[in-house]
Formats: C-alpha cells, sequence, structure tokens
C-alpha cells in the first residue's frame, strides 16, 4: 500500500533540525531545569477578556456552520485593519479569514501554484516553508540571503532563480533573523516580482512587533496591491496561538479561489472564534502594545547583555520576539553548539541550520522566557561561547 | 496574473447545482416563511455543558500551541470508542485529529493520491467529494449507483472504473440518499478494493444515526485495516459542526503522513477544542441517542408522510438526517421540481441532481425542521406531487 509521493516531497527526506528542541521537551518532561528559549509560542496565556467573547458567542447560539470565507464583520474588521496600517484601499472581499496563519499560507500556495511550478522563499526561513510549498506538488527553491547583509533578501539573488516559478514568500519583521526588510529591500523585492512576473507572498504576522525602523507591508508600493497576498494571524500580536485564526488579504480574484479551496479543504472557521478574534481586534493598539512590550523589553535585555561579545555577534534585532547571533568564532557549527549549550548549561536555543545554510554558524533565541531568567541565560551562553574561544 | 489551474480543475466549470438553497436563504433574508430542508445542520445548538467545558479549558490556559497530530487524551478516547464499536484493535498512534470531518477527507486524499491519479467516490455524493479530490490534483471519477437498487454500490461498477485509481472514498450512512450500506454491499466493496489494490475511505460521520438494520465499518471486515481510512467527526453525532473537529483513523504510516501534512497545513486544532470533544466523548451513549432521536422521529414522519404516493417514491430511509425521494413520475426534473416547490409552496429541498446524475429526478429532504412543521410540509410537498402527476 503506497503513500502519495507527496508525503516524501514534502520532507525532502532529511532531518528536521529540531532535535534540540526535542531534546530539551524531554529532559523538562524528566523535572530538569532548562531555559528553554526554543521556540515561538508567547509566555503568556491568551488575555481571559478575549476568551470570555468566544464563550459568550458559544453560549449565545454561535455553534453552527460558518460561511467559507469567514464572517463579514470579522472580514470587514481585518480591511478596516489593514487599510488604517497601510493606507492601501482594503474591503471585506479581499480577506479570507483561515483557521490560522499556517493554514493561510498553504492556502494561497495552493490557489497559486500547481504541480511542478517553483515556489520561491527566502532563506533563513520559517521551518514550514518549504514543505507548505511542496505540498502542493511545486518545487521549493531557497533565495539565500547573507549575514553580513543582516539576512536582507537582494533582488539578484530572487531574479537568478525566477526561472519556473510563480511565487515568492517573504516574512518581515522576520522570524527566525528578527531583522526588518528596509524600505529598499521591499522596494527591490517588488520590482524582482515585477520583473519577473510573480505573485509576492508577504508573511508578516510580526507586524505589530516592531522595534527599530519600520515594517514596510510591500502591499503599500504603488501597483503592488495586485500582486501581493498578505498574510496575517492573531497568534504573535494577541497571543492567540491556540485559536488557531488567520487570514489572507489578496485581490479579489485570490480570495475567491482561496474561499473555493476552503469548501474544499476547511468547511469555514468555528463563528465563536471568530467573534473572539474581533473582539480581541478591537481592543485596540494599548491592548497589542502591552502584549509585545515584553519582547522589546527582551531584545534590549540580549542587545545589552551580547553586545561586544568577542565570541557571539548580533545580528541588529530589530523586530520579531527573536534574535539571531553568530556564533562562528566559537569554531563550532549552530548545532553542535546548540547541542553542547544544553547539556552543560541547560540552555536550549534553536540551532541557525535548522533554518536553512546562510543562519548555518548561528542560533535562534526566541524572546520566550521571563526578563530575569533570559538574562541570567544569556550570560551563561555568553560565558560558554567565550570559553570555547579561548 | 494567473491563478492556479487547480481552481478550476476543482471546480470543473459547472454549476454548483446549489441554486435552491441559496434562493431560499435570500428569501429567508427578506422575510419570507419558508420550510427550509436543504441542509444538513442539527436544528439544535452544541449542548451547553460542551461549551462550558470548552471555556473552562480555555481559562484554565490550554491556549498556546498543540502538537499536530492532536493531544494525546483525545487520540486515545477516539482510539477507544472505534474499537469498541468495531471491535478493530486501534491505538492511539491510528488517530489523528483534524479541524473538522471535511479537513480529514482532504487530508486523507492528500496523503495518499498524486497528481494525475484517479481517486473513485460514489455517486450519489456529498457535494465537496469532487472537489475534495480534485483539490489534490487527482482525477475524481464517480462510480454510480441506481436508484431501483437502493444506491448500494456494486463491485462491478468499481472494478469497471478501477484504471489508475489509487483510492475509493465511500460514506455509509449515506448523504444524501439516508441509505446504510448493506453488509453484503461492505463485502462487496471491500472485495473489490482488495482486487484492485484501492485505498479505501469510509466517511462514518452519520455512524450514530442508524434507523434500520446496522452499520457495519469496511475497516472491521478481516484484513481490511491495513487497508481502510476511516473519517469521523463531532458535527453531527454530538451536533457540534461549528467547533470543527474530526479525525482520521488509519494505518500508522497513513497517520503519520496525514501528521506530517497538518504540520504543514494546520498546525494543530485548538487545544480547548479538543478538550471540548474529550468531553463530549466521555458524555457517553445516551447523550448521542437523544442528539440522533429527533432525526429518527422524523425519518418515521416521512416515511407515514410519503409512503405510498402514487408521485413520491420514497427511498428505504435507513440512517442519517436525510430522504431522499424519487418524483420522476411527476415528469419534472428534482431541480424544477424543487425550484417550482421553493416558489409556488415556500418549501426547499435539494434537488438529486446537485448530488450527482444517479439522483437525477430525486429530492433530499433533510430532517432538520420541528416535527410540526416538518409533517405539515409534507403534506404540501405530496400534494404539490400528486398535482403534478394529475
Amino acid at each position: 500500500m503506497k503513500i502519495a509521493d507527496r508525503i516524501s516531497h514534502i520532507t525532502g527526506g532529511s532531518a528536521d533540525g529540531w532535535g534540540v528542541y526535542y531534546r530539551a521537551r524531554d529532559l523538562i518532561a524528566a523535572g530538569e531545569r532548562v531555559a528553554n528559549l526554543t521556540i515561538g509560542e508567547p509566555d503568556i496565556k491568551t488575555d481571559p477578556a478575549i476568551l470570555e467573547a468566544m464563550a459568550a458567542s458559544a453560549a449565545s447560539g454561535n455553534t453552527g456552520y460558518t460561511v467559507g470565507p469567514g464572517q463579514e464583520p470579522l472580514r470587514r474588521e481585518i480591511a478596516a485593519r489593514v487599510q488604517a496600517r497601510t493606507g492601501v484601499p482594503t474591503n471585506w472581499r479581499n480577506v479570507v479569514v483561515t483557521p490560522g496563519g499556517q493554514a493561510a499560507l498553504f492556502a494561497v500556495h495552493m490557489a497559486l501554484l500547481d504541480a511542478g511550478d517553483v515556489g520561491l522563499y527566502c532563506a533563513p526561513f520559517y521551518p514550514t516553508y518549504p514543505g507548505t510549498i511542496r505540498a502542493t506538488g511545486a518545487k521549493a527553491v531557497a533565495v539565500p540571503t547573507r549575514s553580513d547583509r543582516a539576512f536582507q533578501p537582494e533582488a539578484a539573488e530572487i531574479e537568478a532563480r525566477a526561472a519556473g516559478a510563480r511565487t515568492l514568500l517573504i516574512n518581515t519583521p522576520n522570524n527566525p533573523t528578527g531583522v526588518i526588510y528596509s524600505t529598499d529591500t521591499v522596494a527591490q523585492i517588488a520590482a524582482a516580482c515585477v520583473a519577473r512576473d510573480l505573485w509576492l507572498i508577504s508573511d508578516e504576522v510580526y507586524d505589530t512587533q516592531v522595534w527599530n525602523g519600520a515594517h514596510v507591508s510591500p502591499r503599500a508600493l504603488p501597483g503592488m496591491a495586485e500582486r501581493v497576498v498578505v498574510i496575517g494571524s492573531m497568534s504573535k500580536s494577541h497571543a492567540m496561538t491556540g485559536s488557531r485564526i488567520g487570514w489572507i488579504v489578496a485581490p479579489e480574484p485570490v480570495a475567491e479561489a482561496v474561499a473555493v479551496l476552503a469548501t474544499n479543504t476547511t468547511y469555514g472557521v468555528s463563528g465563536f472564534v471568530q467573534d473572539a478574534a474581533l473582539f480581541a481586534l478591537r481592543q485596540g493598539a494599548a491592548f497589542e502594545a502591552a502584549i509585545a512590550a515584553p519582547f522589546h523589553r527582551r531584545r534590549d535585555i540580549v542587545a545589552r547583555g551580547l553586545g561586544n561579545s568577542p565570541a557571539v555577534r548580533l545580528i541588529p534585532p530589530e523586530g520579531a520576539m527573536y534574535v539571531m547571533v553568530d556564533i562562528r568564532a566559537t569554531g563550532l557549527s549552530g548545532a553542535e553548539f546548540a547541542h553542547r549549550l544544553l547539556e552543560q548549561e541547560q540552555i536550549a536555543v534553536m540551532p541557525g541550520e535548522s533554518f536553512g545554510a546562510p543562519a548555518a554558524g548561528h542560533l535562534r533565541i526566541a524572546l520566550t522566557l521571563e526578563d530575569g531568567a533570559l538574562e541570567a541565560a544569556l550570560a551563561r551562553l555568553r560565558g560558554f561561547a567565550e570559553a570555547l574561544r579561548g
């Protein structure tokens, strides 16, 4: 009995690079004290007021089927939010609600890629990106970026890989690097997409976590709204990872295609979860700033704790809930460093290799530990690195 | 800018057959009184105790990411349930939790079909079936069944269409026909799948709605557990349509493939919804019987109301929340009959043509109206049909 070739195509036959994460989880389960800086899960729970809004919606009877593309009030709220943040005219027909940002990523690639097409994505990358593209039957091709250029994508690297490509997936503010694409970078990306007639899929789920400069959505550039699909989510902005709710904002033909897919893949999103999201989005900017604030504080803790180390070079951390550090001066790979750091110091971080070749010799540190514990862990990480360098 | 060919492949370019449904919805929105017997939504809300379990889980902090294949306690509960109902040894690794039965249908076809393969399904069919198969890039091929054989699939019809096929999708108790596949039918289907080396995907979401005889899961037949994937859902058994939670039960390699897909398509199901499902499954048989009871009562109302009519022939209604009637004696197509019935009698039913050619000249009546209103609507439907026959 044969499984579809699709499945081995998705995994690419390689290890998933999450060995440190699994080992840390096992140690924690066994009662060990581990400073866990591996995954991007906010260390706060969803706000009780949001959960009460969900419970109230369910109790009032919103427990039946919802229409595929999402409830109209939520689609209108998301459209208004996106328009207010970018200035781009956006209406509710541009919006499709999905069961999470990952489902949005998958749906839009399904809507835009056929088997045999090429889908581009920038490396370093969020680990599901290549598998998401491959799940459609397409070929996933990485566009490398360079540590010494703060992992900003360059038009020439995109264009060099555009043969057969129909889409380019970017992420700013970026996971895993913590950088924000500059205005110039976004303009270069947009120009490359126009030159090679690519759809640009812009994952902006960290757009409320901006510590330096400004987040520029490529959809706001002249003429780009017809070519850009934005991925959004409540997971990071509102600490609602477990609610599994996200969206796409897209030209209407793409939104309609994603709605067709929704009928055949998900059959809609729980109405009470949509009502909770609507309530959450209406809490306003101060609510969102309060959720982002700990990561901003911790970014500063990292900058203070690791600045000027001869062994640990900080990639300028501008946004998102991660920082990336270059530990090549220690002579170890990211994977070797991370495994030894876990065993010797009980600190778990992700090896850069888990996010693609350009992040080899780097580590991703998730800012998901309480400030004091983070500061102490960083001091030990720094000492560990500097001792290696000798 | 081009949308993937996949999208037009999914829709097949044909009208969706839901004109009567949309028209009824518009009439109801405009304030008209319409007896709506179109869709399979239970006319009760999710039980408050289940919603309270969900709210309690969320309030207690189960608001973060969950692992892809589902929470282990829920997977164990589902495995135990399936084993108890079928006698087939089943462990939690055979189970993957999905965001609804539709998501389960899609995931298993994604795991078993590559682009260009053939996926078989029986007609009449639940309307998402062909699109779900096509969404994978595969070709969807209908296996016809016959009204005068109570729409029971026959091995010869399956084998005649097995060239290039890798899967066969069946549904018993059946939507839209209201029949239950007999022991002989299930044995014939199983034998055909063995003969042609097909995976058998068995949609059993109506398995708590059995009015005559017994539901036989093909997974329980000798040697079939390694070839059968069962689709389950909380939507009908527990009136939880809006919670979007379902599952697959499959051989471990298939379950593992579906879990790989989950990482790249959904990233898990809300933990608080899984906890609500676990609570609901533990309410036991009496709870489920109470949810099924109104449909059983209404099935009897239909049998009384339409029995022995010279114009309306009842397909023996054995299970699920629908009955199908043959109105060919009126000389109208199902679509003509349904449109005229809506305009003249303000009764909305689905034309059989919406479910494939073998149901042409038939109507599907959903048992989702309160008993007295259903009885009155049926009397008018019968009168309308008999007047047509003259």
